[in-house]
């Protein structure tokens, strides 16, 4: 059996999905075969595998969660919209006349943002970007985003480079995910493994599959908020506040100390 | 990374999507998470992964393709519905007072079309039941599941079982798919790849994939009308109609030489 080939998974599952939405493609398909919504997949460390429909990345502000619609509501001045994707969010807030970069690590999510009319946008990580000069007001991290902390080794770098970005008085506005409240065994007993191997119960590691391409393997966070100020100590940011209208998804609200 | 682990892919799955479909469920969804469409993932041995929502193995006539409801107005007699899953098409022709068995190797894929109302049915594989004293006029495969042809060594055992199984005058009714009409480069480079190793184009080698369950490696074959004229050669089945109206599905109709 072949092994899944490197490459921006992301991307092509995003030009696909815009493509389906559109009505464009994806691909060519065998004349008159029925066309399938485009499904990312997500395996974890412990043999799980999920598919998800990949459309909700497109989606209109008709279409979102209501704590999107809040998120937004708290972003102030300058807006880095990190893993933006597609654009989702930072279109919204560019319409309403916001200044908003969208970064991304996957070129093909940048050049569907782009398409969608997304002005100002950078292929990059958040380390790769302190290098230039621009400085922000307000970092957002949609999509369940906060989970880019990663973990307990990874936060504190991501959140200096965060720092290193902010303008005097930034915040952070991030969506998570509390994962504690489930009691699917298969979730409850992956947690316990987790914290038996040192890590937070939640601190996922996956790897993103679509057609023949697979990611790296990589740690992607859901905390608790207590959790979450846990990472936060020692670092240049404190929790402001938490919105816990839609648990157990959240948006918490971090401010430069 | 652990593996996953064997078991009723299949049956584990239609029980999902069937506790979606009727409200019930899956499974404890941590409070008020957003539910999720349950969706099927299929493993080609090329690294190619694709994910399919599974609600449509329970569509109720009116969801279904034409060529399904075409096939059923082909059945004669007491029909065998192979591989019937959670009873999509058995259930029917119950309903129209015809008399049906449904069998699936998948426990809990039986377990559901049961609970749905199915009265007869049969957990095995073909070449299992022979072993059995009931004998069918029709065979039906549909679902695409002319596939369990499986290719050129499978095919021959496969029919013999339903010859076994067979009245006299009997017929199989088939769904298959001519996988030669695309023009994706990765499917045209599966269908050389498979050649040069002495397969047919389309014999897929595929695993199934739900959550932390994976089926072993088997063969599935999506074959050109005539490739299947080439694989009842020499067995007691002869082709008699095929119905073309939805290329690149078709709906093969053999019977007993």
């Amino acid at each position: 059996m072949d092994e899944p080939e490197p490459g921006d998974v992301f991307g092509e599952l995003i030009k696909d999905a815009w493509a389906v939405r559109t009505g464009v493609g994806p691909r060519p398909l065998a004349g008159g075969r029925v066309p399938r919504p485009v499904i990312e997949i997500i395996e974890r460390d412990d043999g799980l595998i999920n598919g998800a429909p990949a459309d909700h990345y497109l989606g209109d502000p008709g279409e979102w969660q209501p704590h999107d619609h809040r998120a937004l509501r708290l972003c102030r001045g300058a807006v880095l919209d990190i893993g933006c994707g597609a654009g989702r969010t930072a279109l919204e807030l560019q319409r309403r006349s916001m200044a908003v970069t969208g970064l991304d690590v996957s070129p093909g999510a940048i050049e569907i943002a782009r398409k969608r009319g997304l002005r100002d946008t950078v292929v990059a990580t958040v380390e790769d970007f302190t290098r230039g000069a621009t400085r922000y007001d307000t970092f957002l991290l949609l999509g369940n985003n906060l989970g880019l902390l990663g973990g307990p080794e990874q936060a504190p770098k991501f959140l200096a480079a965060l720092a290193q970005l902010a303008k005097p008085g930034a915040r952070i506005v991030a969506q998570g995910t509390d994962p504690y409240g489930t009691t699917d065994p298969v979730h409850v007993a992956y947690h316990q493994r987790n914290r038996d191997r040192g890590r937070l119960g939640g601190q996922l590691r996956l790897r993103l599959r679509y057609r023949r391409l697979a990611t790296d393997w990589f740690d992607y966070l859901n905390c608790s908020v207590p959790e979450l100020e846990g990472l936060l100590e020692g670092t240049a940011w404190r929790l402001k506040s938490v919105d816990l209208q839609d648990r157990p998804y959240y948006v918490a609200v971090m401010e430069r100390c």
